[in-house]
C-alpha cells in the first residue's frame, strides 16, 4: 500500500489524527475499526456540500432541478469517478477475500470510503475543512454541468427537445421480442413522424429499449441540425438519419 | 399573522436580512418568491446536523442504525412536531385557497416550512448558526431517543422482544375478510404460542392488520410483565391478556 501522506496530497488536506484517515480507507472486511459509520456521516456532510454549491451556482432553477443536480453529482458512479482521480484505490485497506475478488476496483467500495474520507476530515476539523475539501473536488464539475440535461433520462431529453421544437411527442412501439421467457429481449422502435424519423434499439426490458431507442432519436434530431423552430426543414435532411452508427428502419419498408 | 420576531425569539435566532425569514414562511401557494429552494438547502443542512448529533451521542451503533434514527427524527411528522411546538402556524404565509382548505395545520406544509427556516438561517449567518438553531431544537429529542426501538416497526419490534427472551417467532394469519374487493377489510391473528397469547386486529391491507396485530401483541407481552428469560411464567399470568383493549381470541373458542 502506498503511504496514505501522498492522498492527503492528493485532498490538499493533513490529517491531524492519522487514525481517522486509516480508519476511513478500512472496509469491513479488513478489520473490525472500519469506515461505515465515517461513510454514513460523510455521506451527509457531501450532500448538504453538493447542495449548497448547487444552490449558489443555479440561482435561478427550481428545487426540483437541484435535487436531481445533486443526485447526479454524489450518485456512486459519480463519486467512484473522482476517487479514481484521487488513485484511492492503492490505499484502501481491504480482507483477503475482497482482495482476490478484485474489490479495489469496485465502484461501491470507491464511493463509499471517498464518503468516508469526507467524513473523517469533518471529525478531525470542523465543516469548514470539510466543506473546502469536497469544495475543490466537485468545483470543476459543477462549472462544467448542464443544469437543463445532467441527470435527465433519455426518453425526457428527447421530449424535452421535441417540445422546445413544437413537435409532437414521439410513439415508442415494441416490434420484437425474443428469448425464453426468462431471459427475453425486446426491440423498441422510436418514431417521430413530423421528422421522418425511426429508430430502434433492443433491451432486456421494455423500458431499457426505449431509453436506448431515445438516446438513439436524439442524436437522429441532432443529426438533422435542427435549430429551434427549424422544424420544416427536416424533411430535406432526411439523409441525415443514415450517418447514424445504429440500423435505421426505413419508413416504407 | 403575528410578527415574525416572535418566532425569532422562539427560534432564539434573529435575521440580518429579515426578508430571508419571510421567504422561509411563504408558501408556493401564496407568490413567486417561495420557500421551496430554501426547503432544499435546509433539509440537507438538517440532514446532516441531525446526522452529525447521532454520530457523536451514539457511539457503538452501526450505520444501519444510525440511518434508520436519523430517518426518524427528520420524517415529516417530527418536524411538524417541531414546527408546531414554535407555534409556525401562525406565521404562514398562504395562498386564499391554502388558507381556505387549511393548510396552515397541513403537517406537510409545516414540515417544509421549518426546513426552509434552516435554509435561511444557514444563508444569513453560514453553518455554525444553522447548527446551533438545529440543535437547540433537536437536543431534547435525541436526549430521549432509545436507539434500539425508534423507527422500528411493531413486528420487527416484537420478533426483538421475543428472540430477547429465547422465544419463537409469532406467527400471522388472515382470520377474516370483510368487504368488497376495492374496499377490502383483513383481520389478522397474532399468535405466541409459548406465552398463550392470541390477538387479532383488523387492516386495510393484510400487511396494515399484521402491524396492528404485532402492536397488540407487544403490548399483551408487556403486560405479561416478563423480565427477560422468565419466559416459563407467562402461563401462570395468562389473565393479563384480558386486561388489554383490545379483543383478545380464547385459545379454544
Amino acid at each position: 500500500m502506498v503511504s496514505p501522506a501522498t492522498l492527503e496530497t492528493a485532498l490538499d488536506y493533513r490529517f491531524q489524527d492519522a487514525s481517522l484517515l486509516e480508519q476511513a480507507l478500512t472496509h469491513r472486511s479488513h478489520s473490525a475499526r472500519h469506515n461505515e459509520r465515517l461513510e454514513f456521516l460523510g455521506d451527509s456532510v457531501l450532500n448538504f456540500v453538493v447542495a449548497a454549491m448547487l444552490f449558489k451556482r443555479f440561482a435561478k432553477i427550481d428545487e426540483g432541478d437541484l435535487s436531481r443536480l445533486r443526485a447526479n453529482l454524489v450518485k456512486q458512479s459519480s463519486l467512484a469517478e473522482i476517487a479514481q482521480k484521487l488513485s484511492l484505490s492503492q490505499y484502501l485497506r481491504l480482507g483477503e477475500g475482497e482482495l482476490k475478488s478484485g474489490g479495489f476496483r469496485r465502484p461501491s467500495i470507491l464511493a463509499d470510503t471517498l464518503e468516508a474520507i469526507f467524513g473523517a476530515i469533518f471529525l478531525d476539523s470542523g465543516f469548514d475543512a470539510a466543506q473546502k475539501a469536497i469544495a475543490r473536488l466537485y468545483m470543476p464539475i459543477i462549472q462544467g454541468v448542464d443544469p437543463k440535461t445532467l441527470g435527465k433520462d433519455p426518453k425526457t431529453l428527447l421530449q424535452e427537445l421535441l417540445q422546445g421544437r413544437k413537435l409532437d411527442l414521439p410513439t415508442y412501439t415494441v416490434v420484437a421480442t425474443h428469448g425464453a421467457a426468462h431471459n427475453q429481449m425486446f426491440d423498441v422502435e422510436c418514431s417521430i413522424p413530423a421528422l421522418d424519423i425511426k429508430v430502434s434499439a433492443p433491451g432486456s426490458s421494455r423500458r431499457a429499449a426505449e431509453q436506448l431507442a431515445a438516446t438513439q432519436a436524439i442524436a437522429a434530431v441532432q443529426a438533422l441540425g435542427l435549430g429551434k423552430g427549424a422544424a420544416r426543414r427536416g424533411r430535406a435532411r432526411k439523409s441525415a438519419q443514415l450517418s447514424l452508427p445504429v440500423a435505421v428502419s426505413q419508413e416504407n419498408k
